[in-house]
């Protein structure tokens, strides 16, 4: 089973970029502990960062034939990119959303997502562990679908 | 570390109850899966359920000196209870909330949640797994805030 | 063939309460001619008061093997409790809304009903004969249901 | 007693549009029915449809003196005709509002009717018993307004 | 010089309906006032009353070529009718929009004018001396566009 | 009879202020037209303008025992100031609002006036005979409440 | 094949009405090209023009069995005519849309079709070319739904 | 003369709940301080708290020959219970609503009250002194009302 | 200690305007119950009424050094001015804001207070009686801080 | 005549993604019957697809001299790209926006494009035959604007 | 050349009010700077502060024939003051719209400025230099209507 | 001292697009003022110009470590980039928003900025010479921050 993980804008800072928001961990440090709960699980995981929306829709189109499940947080796309959406839509694969804060303590803005009534569940505020948390939840997505 | 966990209004009826929105378990085979996750992870877990927001308020308000953490799927109460959420804010513990479906693939009115300001993280669209993410996650939370 | 009617908060004040919004008629008075009307019509009726949407939950829950029509007046709940919403999707028997007075020519907040659509009709503005006409509704669903 | 009853527009087609929503009886054959009650009741009926909005105003104005209630489906004029509002304000006869779908399962722009503040009753969901709900419904307003 | 006067819907009820809202002056009555003031003031009125929209846009656009300025109440249709606003915008004449009622002292929906912004202006509340108003108004007008 | 007239803020720059949208008559030029048809008509008119919401408060409440009506055009003021709607409303005489330009094809700010509610009507659009005729129109309502 | 061309209200004025909204060619010259066009193709077009909202209904009903498509321009009532939108809905042929002027450029309440849903399509801002490519298009949707 | 005083949910937890936003004292100490008031003021008060709505609508319920006025804090509930709501208004009697913090300088759902408009008034934010004046108050109506 | 108290616009009218909605206290006999109050408590008050804005910005300016404490009924500035609540929050002091009538059961525009959130409560609907409440907050609140 | 045709974000799916909304035909396919009307109208078309926001306003710029008419479907970026817009009133050019599906059938955030109001003109729903009548309508433009 | 500042509503306190929002400076240093950099540049400075909206009115009608350019803090006036927008739009000279702090950083009601549409630019967020700013921006403006 | 000059999409086109919107200076004009300025105050400037909004993130995050202070026109991205905002704030250094055009004079959705909240300040509307004012206040901004 392979599973992609995309970090959406300005994630490549992070431990960086207002540590009280998001944690001191930097983004290399959550790679590797996702790609450690991984292998325990026996899964292949692909990780990639982009601050460009254009590609974060290229990267979720590659997801066609070659991953079973993606696993993204969009970023600040979530609450407007309309591309990324049909794009997350149009791979009719499972798809966990994440996001490090809760996104619903925040301002106004960020309450809503644009991508959620696309994607299969979505699991926020829990820093890094949403993206383990959302690993976990890909893998049992695709397990039963394969059912 | 104990956990309580709190079903709300009509989760009574699950598994008879729009099976194509909330899946085929029954509440009784979902708690034995959320005791035995809890047994194999070496917590307590305390399972309520209520049709009643003010027993719901005396549920959340019981944590205290009780719980270690409070997993709840607020259910129909998300979307309106004030009351729930002063409650949850008022026990000053890790609280996870969430929900069977995705809420965000539903309703207008079920996108939003009155409680998710104040918990600490949201999980929703896994079926019966949101509440095992959540016992994973509500775990973690008490552990950082031992660390 | 049986019928449960289920009158909401505060219409155990009825007869004493606004006289000229909701009528003299008590609620007693009332409940005798819906048992009335249902004995001449040869239908079973059972009814119902609470001011608690709790109970109320657990009232329509209840109608699932014990009633073939729901007839109910949901009183102030009409315009925000989900719970109650989500009762009686869950039940899938025929409900009938009824309203004593017409709520369309009272203040904005009651004009809007989040129980009417997933009610299969609604009646409002006849006082008492508003619940007559919800029995005699309710009598035609179950027939057609079974036709 | 004489009462008037007004199929708004496309009412016409009744039975050959959209049969899953409004049902397959036509309107002839729900006029009938209209008819057969009230002769059963001992009242007199006229019926009529239009689509036009400026004739269905004169239609209810015609009222003045030629009926003593109306019942009204004003069809989609139920949403934007304050001219139609007018007029059934103006009559001051007792009006009772009827459609034949739950008008509050469907579109937004259905669910708010501008007819319903005047009117003094309003009945939905019932497919043609609507209609006849409604004149059950008007015979016990002029009931009243004698008593 | 000959000026046109327009009642839109239900104004043939004039002296009959809501007399506290409207006064009891007829509408032969304050017709008869109207010719009176255009004989003393030395210019021509044609009046028509209809309930119809679409009759409204045929008797507007005939004042091209045969009036030199009109003077409209548009009554119920002032809310919402966007066809009498384009016939309005469409003949290039003074037009003068008259209501009896002061609108904005009623319900919220009769504050707003679709015609207002291309009428030249608006006179309102006067009872049926809003139309003698609006007669010298319209004289005034067609008199400053001669100049 | 005596009449008063309160020109609002910013209209002592009359004429010399955007022409196109109020025209090059000056306050002066036009105060004397106005006191000119008061005495054609045999009232009297005290005239007043003031920039400052606070004196014109007071130019209004010194109405009582001192005018039968009041002519006003509140400016600016009149899409916010319900400071001036409450003296308008205090001093329980005929009041008529008047604007100069047609303010419902300007901004959207402007289409709304607070003072409208509680004046007895509204004229709009005709330049300086706005007041023109809303001095007749006071006329009227004086005689109407002597009557 | 036959298809029918709807003209909305105003249009008789075309050529006459704001030319530099609407350009200068009249309704007879437009309808002309029309045929040309379909003459053309070898379809069989039959125009008709109204200011009715009840009439129009009326000429969208009769397509039943006497034409294959509808191209229709509903003008102002486009933007509130819930009765032309059922209509529409009900007659269940391919139905386009048009309209002269880009809508989108003009008043805000222009950017709203109620209409739009329940079209096949939408072209506007070509002129009366708008027509035509309306009516090719129209043609196209019969040849697939015979496909 | 007998007050009867409601706390509405979470109140049970005065003192311990956010102190910052609540003070410090106890419900226990606030409700000796308003016995004490009531003795020095030669009334009798009864106190209750609860989290159910329910149970508020039948404590306000049962003030009906049992009080004469109430002073009620529906803390939560006063941002979305009608039920609460329609049960002040069945009573009849004096209510003063009141709150222990500024409701209007916390969150935006906050300043809304369902409650305000028919209580008799209100009084806000001076911790539990807004009990003490509304007690106050309460003896005030009372006695204008006997006068 | 002491307390000033201020007076909006056409408070000087009490007595005199719509006394079913302000009661017929003059404003005179309601000073003089204010100064007996203070007396008796051995608190100082300096009472000031204005109609204008910038005055009342300028009288609660005055406050610092002046005054311990501010009581103040803004009237209609109280849902509009911005410089008003802007005074208030400057001066550090406790405020206590006040109104005769039950804001909250008028005008919709008067449900919104601008100066609620930098105040530190609120006193409404108890007519003259809601400044002496005012007075006895204001002095607890400048007791308080003191300790 | 040179004209640019521009496919937005995740048109390279075509065919593959969510074939019952965008039809089985492949962008290839699309393109190839594109520059075969092309052809047999004698002008020149170049066809580009780009899922980047920056991209494509690069793409739209770059007609600056090198095109006489644009066809554009901005897919998602239809709804909210301001940069896309800018670019489009930039070039001066005639454009032309197609869709592919009837965007007003679909959710309500797909109704708004931000585009239009600076585009000539829309053609929406007809599939790939959208891009057709465009190409169409494009020349007709482009010839008008030579005549 | 001759610059006049005005300085709105609370600005006197400038130092005393909130240092952290407005900073330590007071009015009194501020003027000194602006001063200063009039002298410097070889321009004229009258700078004026009131709290007073009809003042200020006044203050800036004045600057016709006294001034080349206005620089003005509307303070709390930006955001509803209509008749200093009229004002400002009346004297047709170069306007500056300064504020001392990110009013976009502050509470919702402070992001909308009335004056802003009819200023000629805005500059806000840096304390007292957004003066110094709005001055040297007043002069290019002058020089450039000069040129 | 270094800051980071950044213009945003369709900003190469200055001088060619809308030139009474933005002027007849190009680019390559204007970044020689900024440059010439820079020298004579003794700084250095880079100055970046993109159409992409992620490269924009890009060129915004290379600032930490590179630039004292940030200077940006974030053209159509200021209305929804919520990226670049977030870029913005992550970067922790002085940011400066600026624009051309007074935003706040054009299309209502140029009136929010995204950006606004998190910038330290905004200067709007002086065409090129809104960049030389922005930066002297980031230089002011970084002198204060060492002070």
């Amino acid at each position: 089973m392979r599973i992609r993980v995309i970090h959406g804008p300005n994630l490549n800072l992070l431990g960086m970029r207002e540590p009280d928001q998001y944690g001191s961990e930097t983004l290399e440090a959550l790679n590797a502990r996702i790609e450690e709960l991984a292998r325990s699980l026996g899964v292949e995981v692909e990780i990639f960062q982009s601050n460009s929306e254009g590609e974060i829709v290229d990267l979720i189109q590659q997801c066609i034939g070659r991953a079973d499940a993606l696993v993204i947080n969009p970023g600040a796309y979530t609450h407007y990119s309309i591309a990324i959406r049909d794009a997350v839509a149009a791979i009719r694969l499972p798809v966990v959303e994440v996001h490090l804060s809760n996104v619903y303590a925040r301002e106004e803005f960020r309450h809503h997502s644009v991508i959620a009534p696309v994607a299969r569940g979505q699991i926020a505020g829990f820093g890094g562990d949403s993206y383990l948390l959302g690993v976990r939840a890909a893998i049992r997505l695709v397990e039963e679908g394969r059912a």
